[in-house]
């Protein structure tokens, strides 16, 4: 048992967020105590850790990622998304291993940590590799289903139902356009017939919603809805392009809506209606997208740009820290599907992070949680705590691996693809 | 002396920035030399730094600033403006005192130490307090002047002349619409008089200038063009609303943009044609504006926003990494009227800040500078040195004063003006 003392821990139980003074232990893998100091009887804890007054959260959660995506981070990123997507991205992508993939997930998840983030919503090539780093690690990895075919979703699906606590597995596919017609209704019936929610990327670009339309008469909302795709709910990513009917099948469905802000803007996609999707009810989770689109995953970046964003669109008082905050350690849990780790509260699984208040950027303590939200940054992430297992602590890294040879095999991975490139005749 | 070697140093002489490997040497407040590890003959140096392949970069130059605002933080964000301003930030100033200023000024310049800010063009009151702040705590820091009276002005600028090395002074006022037509001709005038640049807040709401054109049938860049206020140059804070002759204005008169993106983003003012500017040859810097209306004194946020912003407005290819960077390290050195502190060469001050390149959010190493712009976070600044002086290194504060006793004290500070404005009768 890890005891945490002298803590301010956020919990989620209202409408707003709320802070408490006291304590949180941790049992194995779940909470098993949060409340004030006092006379209880006191179990003999394997650690005691000072808070020093320093704050807890329920860890970020990342709910739309390419984790692995990792070795193309700042490759190529001044180009028009064609040009980047058809010679930068989808070459390399063909040179990919899944021993690749395994250590740029693992790279990916150092970031994770880094930034708070105790768990993603993943989507990319080799899901078994990303799920055995994501284990190897202690990360909380949801791998959601790139799609087509369906012998290969059901076999994934049958093959991560018992695979590890940490893993689980979202069916879906990435995107109506990336899927033929007949293959994407047998992929709805699929998750229709296993009762799962379905999840994919969702009206990103206007062109992916008027492409649609112009083939099928439909918008990817309403041809999916009509497949049957969402009638266990589902998770949208990205979700700009909306109208009304639009937000009718998501709310009617209980679809979650996942932003990823800056993806959005250095591709140059638009603004989710943030604001409108939460003023209709309809649930909101933040991603980090691909560290090739982004280029980094780190949770603080996106909770400015929800809010910024968001009253550059809609007025200064749009979008408050609360929501925002409520969006990335709760929300995004449910719109990843996971159990009991949305808030820190007994019982609930110890995914928690522990935010250094005493850094300059987090004084004076005006308000703490809008502390965190508009001037917090990965440099306030003092602890990161995955199912009961510290695997990051001011600095330092408590995982069975080197960093730095994650990192130097990362970049040899690159140059064994750009090396094999430059030799294939032009 | 001290050595820095095993370095990568980023210079900034041709149209893009570059690196070059190799060793910096400072001597007292200066760069010595800056090339190749070799046989030079070496002097014997009081401190020798193995930069394990890191970066040095320029510091960040944050070209707006109201640093003393610190006190504000998060006190009061999600009200509309007026509410805000009227309510929530005038009352408290109204209680400021010298002492207060001297130690909210100190609590921002830790802020922009840890973010690898070594200067900033400051606006706010109690001038002399923020200068000696700076001072004590070895910061750069260049006085903008808040308006008239114009003798109060011409006080300031007799007295900070030969205050100290760190400390410059600016001629201009905090905008057009606070000063009477009259005031603001006759700062013009002196500016003039004194072959001096003008800097002030100029088209940051699009109300300000449709107000003035009202008043005065001239926008407001017209109207202090025609008093003569940029007859030897200027800088404009925000300059998010322009037309076709605005441009024309800052172009011939040398005046310099300053584009404030999250504070821009967060009180909904709109979005600094960057892109635009940048084409018609009129150079921009960044600032971060006052910590009551961005939250944060963080230059990796705002390279990142100011990228992303023109991204979505004028496409994917828009803004590059070189030209962020560009604009963060050497324009703002320009825009801010200091001399030799634009570029990591020999002879210029040594304001330097080493960024770690191991850490995971820099991995691979595909593009550095990108990597920096695009993915970087204060996380990476392992060393800030302001004039030859290290400030801060791997997370501790090399100042003169105890950075808790600040952060108490500027605690203390807001507590008490809520005190005293809970007595009143409401």
């Amino acid at each position: 048992m890890i005891r945490f003392y002298n803590a301010k821990i956020a919990q989620f139980s209202e409408q707003k967020p709320f802070i408490v003074e006291g304590e949180l232990w941790t049992e194995n893998e779940r909470i098993r105590y949060v409340g004030p100091s006092g006379k209880q009887i006191t179990p003999s804890f394997s650690r005691e850790i000072d808070c020093g007054g320093n704050l807890l959260l329920p860890g970020f959660k990342n709910a739309h990622a390419h984790t692995g995506m990792t070795f193309l981070r700042s490759h190529a990123d001044e180009l028009p998304l064609q040009h980047w997507l058809f010679d930068q991205v989808i070459p390399y992508e063909n040179l990919l291993t899944e021993n690749d993939i395994y250590t740029l997930v693992k790279l990916g998840i150092l970031e994770y940590l880094s930034s708070g983030i105790t768990s993603a919503m993943d989507m990319y090539y080799f899901a078994e590799a990303a799920a055995q780093a994501s284990v190897d690690c202690g990360f909380r990895m949801v791998i959601s289903c790139g799609g087509s075919p369906l012998d290969r979703a059901v076999r994934q699906y049958d093959y991560f139902k018992h695979y590890h606590p940490l893993i689980s597995y979202r069916l879906g596919v990435h995107s109506e356009y990336t899927e033929k017609r007949e293959d994407l209704e047998a992929m709805a019936s699929f998750a229709k017939a296993r009762k799962e929610p379905f999840c994919l990327h969702l009206h990103e670009t206007e062109k992916e919603v008027l492409d649609c339309v112009s083939r099928t008469g439909m918008r990817p909302l309403e041809l999916l809805d009509r497949a049957g795709a969402f009638s266990f709910g589902g998770t949208g990513y990205h979700l700009i392009h909306l109208n009304d009917s639009d937000y009718d099948i998501l709310k009617n469905r209980h679809v979650y809506a996942v932003t990823c802000p800056s993806s959005n803007l250095k591709l140059s996609s638009g603004i989710c209606p943030v604001s409108s999707l939460l003023r209709k009810e309809i649930p909101v989770a933040i991603g980090t997208d691909g560290p090739a689109s982004n280029n980094c995953l780190d949770m603080f970046r996106e909770m400015f740009l929800v809010s910024g964003l968001q009253r550059l669109t809609c007025g200064a008082d749009a979008c408050g820290a609360e929501d925002i905050l409520t969006m990335a350690c709760s929300t995004g849990a449910q719109a990843m599907y996971l159990d009991q780790c949305d808030d820190l509260i007994a019982g609930n699984l110890a995914d928690i992070i522990m935010i250094d208040l005493s850094k300059p950027n987090m004084q004076p303590e005006n308000d703490i949680l809008r502390n965190v939200v508009f001037s917090g940054s990965k440099d306030n992430v003092c602890l990161t705590m995955i199912g009961g297992k510290i695997l990051y602590e001011n600095g330092s890294y408590l995982i069975h691996d080197d960093p730095d040879r994650i990192c130097r095999d990362a970049g040899a991975i690159i140059r064994r693809m750009e090396n094999t490139l430059a030799k294939r005749p032009g």
